[in-house]
Order: C-alpha cells, then structure tokens, then sequence
C-alpha cells in the first residue's frame, strides 16, 4: 500500500477538495491519497510574496508526513513551492505539479504551452521551465488574468478554455499544460476545445510518484539534498526545528 | 488491462528476455507486458551506423502494435533509436528509456552520472540529454568501454559497478543513470555500491509508459507527431552487414 | 581528379537529375559528380518516418561509394538523414546539404531564414540549426505547406518564391536558405526577389566537400566516428509501405 | 540622507554585528546604513529548508522597512533568500549579496570563482549564476566544508583563504567572489593571497544600492514586481498580512 | 577625492559635453568627472566600421589617463567599443553604457527593453546583451532609425519616447534601456511616459564606476586583462573616411 | 579568375609570407591568391590592445581591395579582427581564419580542440566559437605560453605539436584547430602526431572563401553589413605605442 500525500500550499479548502479527487482519479487501486492544506499561509498563490509565506506550511505538511511514513508527496502548486527543500526533509519522492506537467508533456509532444492565471506568474513558469530543462520545449505562457479563486465560475471557466485553445495555435504546440491545480478538473474539457494532449499537473504528479516509488527510488540522501543539519530556529516558526 | 510494448531494437535475444523480466518486475499487475525484438538488425548497438539499421525494425514492431491494440511502447535501447518516428505511426505513448531515465533522475538529485558501454556511445547519451533538457543536470556520461554483449560477464559486471561508483564521486552527482538496456539488472547491485538512486530506463520507461496510460494521455496527433502521408516505399532493403 | 558522390536520399529520380544538375553546374571542371538515389526507401521525405526508412539506401550507397573509391559525399535531403552513421563509414568527408547550407549563411550575414515544404519538417530543421549550432543565427524556419514532389509546379514555384521574400522581412535576416533539395534549382529566380544571398544546400555541400578534399582533411577516425565494429546483421528489412 | 537596510536573514547576532560594520565602511558619507536580524528564523543557512524558513523574517523586516520610509535594501546572505518577494515589498531597490558579487565581478574581470561554506550550497550558487546571467563567467563554485558560524575560527579563515588561492588558480578565474556573508570581512587578507579582485557581496550589494537611490531607479512597479494583491493569510504568520 | 573619465568615443562635442552634464549630474560631491572625446575618429558610431575606427582613439584617452592618474574610466558609447582592450590598459575600472545599463536593468526588474538609433545596430546590442549574460533578460532591442546626430530634434525626441512605451508594452518588459549616449538625458521624459524605471547607461556607468573604486576595486591584472606585452607598432593610421 | 585577398593583420612580413604560401598551395588553379601586411598596427597581435590597433590596417586593405576589384578576403589572424566591419565594406566574401577552421572542424568531427600561442588569447577563441556557434563543438582551448614571433623557433614548434597531441586526448576531440595564423605551415607535422584531422584555418578560410564565390555568394548587403553611412572621421590616429 503507497501512500501519497498532496499537499495544496495554499488555505483555500474547497480547492484542496478537488484536488484531491483529481489525485485519487488517476492513482492505482493499491495507493492511498491524502490530500492536506497547511494550517498556515495564504489563501491563494499569486505572487512570490504569497508564494514565500506558504512554504513553511508546506514543509510542516512533509515533516508531519515523515513521521506518519509518507511514501511520496506531490506539492499542488503550479510554481511548486519548497520543493528543493521538501526534498531535504522526505525520505521518498516529492514532485511538483508543474514539474510532473512538463515532464508529461514533452513526452508527448515536441513543443507545448502552458495556460496560467494571472500574468505576474508568468515569469515563475518560464523560471520553473528552465530551471526543469524544458525552456526549449516551453513555447508560450499565456496568463488568462483570472485570480486563482475565481476559476471556478463558469464565465472564468469558459474563459481558460477559449485562451488554451488560442495558445495552441499561437504557439504551433503539441501538448497543453493547465498552469494551476484550481484547473485541474479543466482536463476533459479542455481536451474537447483542442485537438492535442492536455496536462493536468496534479494527476501527473500523483502518478509518477507512484511510479518511483513502485521503481523502488527515493530522493537522493546525497549531497544537496541530504537532510538539514539539525540546529536552532527562533521565533514564531519555532515548529520547524528539525 | 494496459498492453505494453517493449521493444529490444537488437536481435539479441536473452537480453530481450532480461528486458522482459525487469519490465515485468515494475509493471501493475492489471499492466501486460510483451517483449519483442525485430527479426531485423544488428544484434548491438554500438554506433550511428547500428542505430540507423535497427530503426526500421522497430518501426515495423509499433506498425504491427497498432493493429494489434498496444496502448504503449518502450523503445529499450539507450540511444533512443527511432522515438520521433514510432510516434508519429504510434497512438499511445512511447517512451525511450534513455529518455524515461533522465527523467525519472532529475525528479530525484539535482545532477546524474550516466554510465555506458563503448566510448563512442558517449556523444550520443549527451545528444540525448541535450535533446531532452538534461544537458545541465547531466554531469559526466562514463564509458565502460565494455561492449553490449560482454556485459553479462561477472567480471564486466564488477567493472560496471566500479565505474558507477566512482562517476557519482568524479561528477558530485546525486543520482546514477545506467546507460544500457543490457544493464537493465544491475540495478540492485549498483544501489548497493553507491549511496544515490540508480535508475534503469526499462523499468522507468515500463512505469512512466502505463502512467501516461493511466492519465488517459496519448501521443500528440496535431503537427510533427501526425500521421505519415502515405506514399509509396520501393524496395527490398536487405544485407547491410558491415 | 576528385569524385564526390550526392545522394538524393529518396527515390524520386527527376529530383535526382536536377540534383545532379545543380551539383555539377558548382563544382571545379577537375571534380567528378556521381549523383544516385537508393534503390529502396520512399518517394519523398516528409516525416521521421520516411527520414527512418530512407536512412538505409543512403548508407548502401555510402558502403558503395568507398568500395568505388569516392572522395566525398553529400546527403541531398534537407533532413541530413544518416549523416552520423555514413560519417562512421566514410574515409572521406561526408556533408548534409540543411549542414552546409546554414554554414554558409553564417559566413555571409548575421542572421538567416529557412523556406522549408510541410510544417512537420520545422522542427527537424530547428534540430538540425541547434546541432550545428545556428540555433541563434537561425531566425525563422518558415512552411510552404506544399509537398516535396509537387515542388516542380509553376504555382507552387512562386508560392515558395514569394514565402522567401516574406521570411527575410519578417525574420529581418540577411540570407536565405533554401530548405529542400527539391528547391535547389529555385536559387536565381528567390535571388533576384529578395535583397540577399540565397543558398541552396546541394551546391554549397558540393564545393564545400571537395574543398575539404582539397584541403587534405578526411573525416575523423578517431572516437564517434570511427568504423562501426563489425557485427552481425539479421533479416531482410522489407515491406515499410506504411 | 540615503537610508539602506542591511538584513542579515539568520538571527546569528554577532555576524548581523560584523555585516553592518563591512556595510557601513563602504557606504558614503550621506547614507544611513541599519543593520537588522529578524526575530525569527534559523540560525545560519545551509539548506534551502534553512533559507525558505528564513525568507518569512526577511519579508517582515521588508514591510516594516516600507513603513520607515527605507530606501533600498541588502539581503545578506549568499542564497539572495526571498529576493524576488522582497522586490514585491519594497518600492526601492533590493539586492542580494551574491546577486551584487557576481555583478561586480564581471566588471572587472572575464571570469570568477566562488568560495562558499558547505558543500551542499554549490547548487544554489550555480542556480544564481544561472538565474543572474552568469553561467558562464562563473568558472567555479568551491566548498570549503566549514560551517557559517564556524568561519570567525582562525583555523577557517585560513582555510578558506587557501582555498580561494587555489580556486583562482584552478579555474583560471580573473576574480574572486566570496560565498558567504560571514566572510565580509576577509576581503583584505584574501586579496593578499590571491592576484586578483576579491569581492564580498555584502560590500558590493551596499555600494550599488545606494547608486541606485542616487539614480533615482526604484525596482520596476509593473507585472511580476508589482505589489502582491490584497489577501487573507492564515495562521501563524499572521503578521504578513500585507 | 575620485576622478573618473567619461570617454565620448565619437567627435560629436556638442554630444560630449550633455554626456558630461548627465554624468556629472549623478556623481558624488567628492568625485571630479572629466569628459573628453578622442581628436581622432567618426563623428557618430553607427556601424561596425564606425566602432572599429573609434577604437584606437579611445585607448589613446585611456593611456592618457593612466598617465594622469584618472581612478576609472566610462566609454560613453552604447556599442561599448574598445572596452577589452581598454581594460588591458587601465589599472582601474573601466565601464562600457550598454553593460552598466543592463546591469542596472537586472537589477530592478526580470526583463527590460533597449530602444536604440539605426536598425543596423540592433545586432549589436544584442551581442552585448548574450556578452554580458543578459541574452534572457533582455527582451527586445527596437530601433527608431533616427541617426545618432539628429537625436536632439525635438521631433526625434518624441518619437524616442513613444517607441519607448511601445516597446515596454510590446515585450512585457519591467524595465527600460536607453540605447545611445544620444538619449542620456532623455531619462525623465521617458520616465514619465512609461510606468518602468529608465535606466541612462552614462548616469548607471558614472555611478557605478565610482562604487567600484569606492569599493577598493581596480580591473583584474591577472590573465586576460593583463597590461599588454610590451612590442612595435608601426606607420601611421590616417586617411579613413569611407 | 577569382582574386582572394589574404590580409595578415600584423606587420610581421615573414609570418605574411608564409601564410602566403599556405594560402596558395590550396587554392584552385584559377585563383589569384594576393596576400598583404597593413603598414601599420603591431608586430603580432597578442592581446585585445593589439587586435584593436591591429583593425584600422586590415580595414584600409579591404578598402583598397575594393578598388582593385578582389572577389573574397581573408583575414588571417585567429582572433578575426574587424570581420563585421569588413564585411560592411566588402562586396565579396570575408572570411576570418579562426571561423574557417572551427567550421571546417565540426563537418569532420564532433568536437575539436584548439591550440593557440599566450594564455591571455584564450578568451578570445572562446568568444569566437560561441559567436559561431561552436561553443558545443570547441572542447578546449590549450595556451603554449609561446609568443607568436617565436613560433618558429625549433623548440616552439616541438612543443606545440606535443601540445596538440595531448589536447586531443584530454579533451577526447575529434579533431584539432590550430589556433594561430603563424602555425598554418604545422599543419602536416601536427597530422602525424596525433590521429585526427588537423585544420589550418588560413587554407580553410582560402578554399571557402573560394568556394563562396563560385557559387555566386555575396555578403549580404541587407541590414547589419550594409555599407556604412558616409560620414566625416577626423584626426590622425598615430603614435598607439604602447
């Protein structure tokens, strides 16, 4: 038995809801899901500010996770937030959903767009597809300017569809990445409206840490992401000692 | 029930049997497995010129996949041979297991050796890194320079694992790729020489290969992965031997 | 006296003839141009597929061309299929015409335009530009949409002619490329239609190749492209007809 | 009266101490230099799960910054930790030290070296390189292996001091950047040792600070630098609510 | 007491002498400014030929200076010409416009647009831009294609300005370069005519050459900005105009 | 009769006419091949002051050579000086020697090696090979620490032709670029000590150069290498001694 936790870094409870039944849509019988949100941190994530207060949530969720033998973790994000320092602290494998999209997509496809909110996060997509190696592949991000908490009306809804199917031409791309786990339930939808695969960052994310954890891998121990030196923290995030 | 296909570029049989069984190892138990291997080809593949034969050979085992429903392929030879095209004839996913390593690497450490057989394979495990994205977080591509078919002796083995050893020390590495669908059952041994995670592309591949399945991903149809025009293809084409 | 052999990678022999024309009209009166299609392989190539499938007759002629004493090579299809492995079997230098003809425009203006047939073939000509290197001297690689064997039509002829004229403003290039070896008969004619040199690949491989003739360099047999170890071969390679 | 604002993200008073002191020895006549720690965070940074915990305290000392009508801003610390939030906060300019270093050091030579505390910060080095456009001038990151709060031990400075001599000449680097916050002040005698500049961040980061005030440039208030929107933030870290 | 030399490398005086209001306009009290333009070379710089004819007068202003005693030097020419070699000669800093400005720009937001003169020149601001390390974030260099020496009209002027604000909305730019030593004091204007900082390279270079040397920095000796080897050069350079 | 001007940018007149002779033995028969020394500029060039003062010379040359109606220059000093504003000046084809040889070398192998004269020239082959695109392909580039007017010297040559040999196997190149215009008449001797094509870049410039101009190829007069504006340029440039 796998267990995987999701952990959406932002305090919107309704979306950590959905996210989790997309997570538990795609993932194997054998596989347990849990999906959390920190009990700290923004409402939503829409800027490196919001997106820096909602990390030490994050790492709470992993520590906690840790201690409950947590097999894999999937940050629910799309600017994967405390990845590299989630690796520090889990022992098994911790994806970010923007990570495990372009991963998926460029095994599909030569070249794909990615769809987002608003268009100060444009700047943290290409960052992250550089940072996976995928700038080439990355051929537009398109920021629809909904906020994260709007997605789900039906005109927001709408909206994303229409600019997903725009970017796809604009862009000449062969796959199409959702740039925000409130559009993971987009999928099928968007599907429909274009006539190429659609990536959702929380299902991939939740099946290719199954995958690695039933590929008997773990997050390397070495180096860079070998656990913290334990030492003090002062102040308000006096949890986090490790 | 997920059918996938694994297709051993060379005619070298008892590695396609070890390929099968490594595969297998990693697969869900509501995932089939085949294993193939072309009645055409070389029997290794050890240069541009190998490549270049045993393509066709693997084009004609996805064009009879797709009669027969294969929902997936993996293409088992760390070169890659033939991925742009198998996709364009394929449906499903198809995945290269230098490919589905790389990535499976870099969701793991920040940087990974790769270790191969001859020197001359070494400029096209970098081709494929660059291809990929990884030409950054691939830090040293090692030959062993033993050839394909000697890797089953115990002395190549030992010589493998030594190398691998001390790659992941040269390059600072947090994760060890091995560069041979012959080295597919090293995997274990590897694991217990070094202290970072080894992937083998077979097994990586195989599981990548059903979660794209799983996620209700196909290759993309739209633009360069579309269909082939048909048109006519003269000739036999037959005695390259070298 | 220098013999250079220009393959025309398909089996379309009108094209070969009009390669063979071009080849010839560019060489020195002391050099001898032998210009043959395979006997086996497709029509025309406009997919990885046929670029798969057409690799095979290239290195036959190759295998040929040094029991007959050759020189030198040029691979006639915009593609460069095989040039990798018939470097392996070649004494001599071997050229892609997509090779030398971006060569050339680099030494003549700062940046340059591809006009190319299907717009499947544009990503292949972008890989090819990041292999050379002219990934950043390449502005725009640019699909006429009109398939190689329909080239030769008075419409289709201008349709490409008045595409070159657009490429160079829109890219705001220097030279141009012609991207087909189907086009190499086009030169004077998008010459006199646009302000800047226009490059077809069969003649700038051409004397490209006897220049490395003449200058005494032969490909190197040191590493990657060393002979291929000789080996077994099984099976006929037959029935591709896709 | 120029007014900038040292923040030392780890709450080790006596290096804040030590900070202020390289901070204000460089600074004009005409510019107030406040040197702060924030109440909470780690100790010293050595991890990125240390550097995300830090980021918190840093972005308060930020906002409390903006309310006290602070000019620009130093975040010092090699990891430049919540730079891009910071930006978000502040209307004046903000620099990292490692940003300011690496800066300085292409104005005088074509090539650096960095030497940093523990190993496992060689990655965020090279991903600020990259980030700040200086891949390639950085010619080499090195660990010395000692920790941050070991630093001020005779024995570490030594250390450190031949290591940076050998970094220089190993990389044939034309300058040198110091890694860490802690070795402001081993500027003089690293400069003894080597032939070369020797840059230490906090130094640099404060004299360009203040040119940019005297520029009259504050950071860009359009798209991804823009104020964070308004929001509900939970928890713990209640006091962010911006 | 700091003297810096601001070198016009063009023999427009009436261009010298606003250069030297702008760069004395940001100095601090304590720094002497002296501009100059060579007695030799074009009197505007508008091509390849132009920059490299510029050159020689340029290092003859440095030598100059060396022998007076000048602490860091400023190339007050957009295409920074002659700013290795003049590197070689001076003992101090020694700052071309185009880098002190990009610099800048990085440092107050993710991506900035350069708006220059001729469309000729867009290439080589952009080789500055990949020299400097700033290929990314640079995201567009437009040209007014109003020469160097008509700048001052107060018609050109204005159409500096509205390409500006086009510029930053056309490329999503955070920040503005002002691409000739023509428009330094155009920066309010434009300023008011964008919402982004606009950044004069004279202004940036003055103040950053003079944080430099507050700095106790000085232009690395060692390697490839040591002083030239000592050697004849021979005959007369006269007679260029095209 | 096509007439290549070779153009030695340093008055050493013995070097201009052993350059003169390599030059000419590759050359086709119905080629002029006329080769000059500036008469003025330094006696080798071994720096970025040397390059600059080296320019103006190589600019009157292709002037002159205008007027005399050459078809193709060659600028045959390994840091190509002034090729832009050749180029700008140049109806024909110019060619520097150092783009010559890395072209050449990357149609021969996959990576090469370059060995050239003092240690302070290597940047500048670097810049070279990532201004044409070779930055991939160059794999190292070794110092002899050999002044240019000593290359001739017995023991010099000796040393390096072991430089070579050694290059070759530390970089695991394919093939090896002489880094010097001084050493063009190595080439045979560098052959036998080492197992790989060898290239000199003057007689590579001469036959492409050549070859440019049989197939009617011009540089491009469109944008960047337009002929400059005509302009006043003033004073003499004399006395650059250093």
């Amino acid at each position: 038995m796998t267990h995987i936790k999701v952990i959406n870094p932002n305090t919107a409870l309704a979306m950590t809801d959905a996210i989790g039944r997309c997570a538990r849509a795609v993932a194997s019988p054998s596989t347990t899901v849990t999906t959390v949100s920190p009990s700290m941190g923004p409402e939503s994530i829409e800027s490196h500010y919001d997106e820096a207060l909602a990390v030490p949530g994050v790492l709470a969720e992993v520590a906690a996770g840790e201690r409950e033998g947590v097999d894999a973790y999937v940050i629910a994000c799309f600017g994967d937030p405390g990845l590299d320092a989630a690796r520090e602290l889990a022992m098994g494998p911790v994806l970010g959903i923007a990570e495990a999209a372009m991963h998926a997509a460029t095994m599909l496809g030569r070249g794909f767009s990615v769809v987002t909110t608003l268009s100060r996060t444009v700047g943290r997509a290409w960052d992250l597809a550089h940072r996976y190696g995928f700038a080439t592949a990355c051929r537009g991000v398109h920021a629809s300017d909904i906020p994260v908490l709007d997605l789900e009306r039906p005109s927001a809804r709408a909206a994303v569809i229409r600019l997903c199917a725009e970017a796809v031409e604009r862009d000449g791309s062969d796959a199409l990445v959702l740039g925000c786990a409130g559009m993971a339930d987009f999928c099928a939808e968007v599907s429909r409206a274009t006539s190429v695969p659609v990536i959702d960052g929380v299902s991939a994310a939740t099946r290719f840490a199954e995958s690695l954890v039933a590929l008997g891998l773990r997050t390397s121990a070495r180096g860079e992401y070998a656990p913290p030196r334990p030492k003090r923290y002062s102040g308000l995030l006096r949890d986090f000692t490790y």
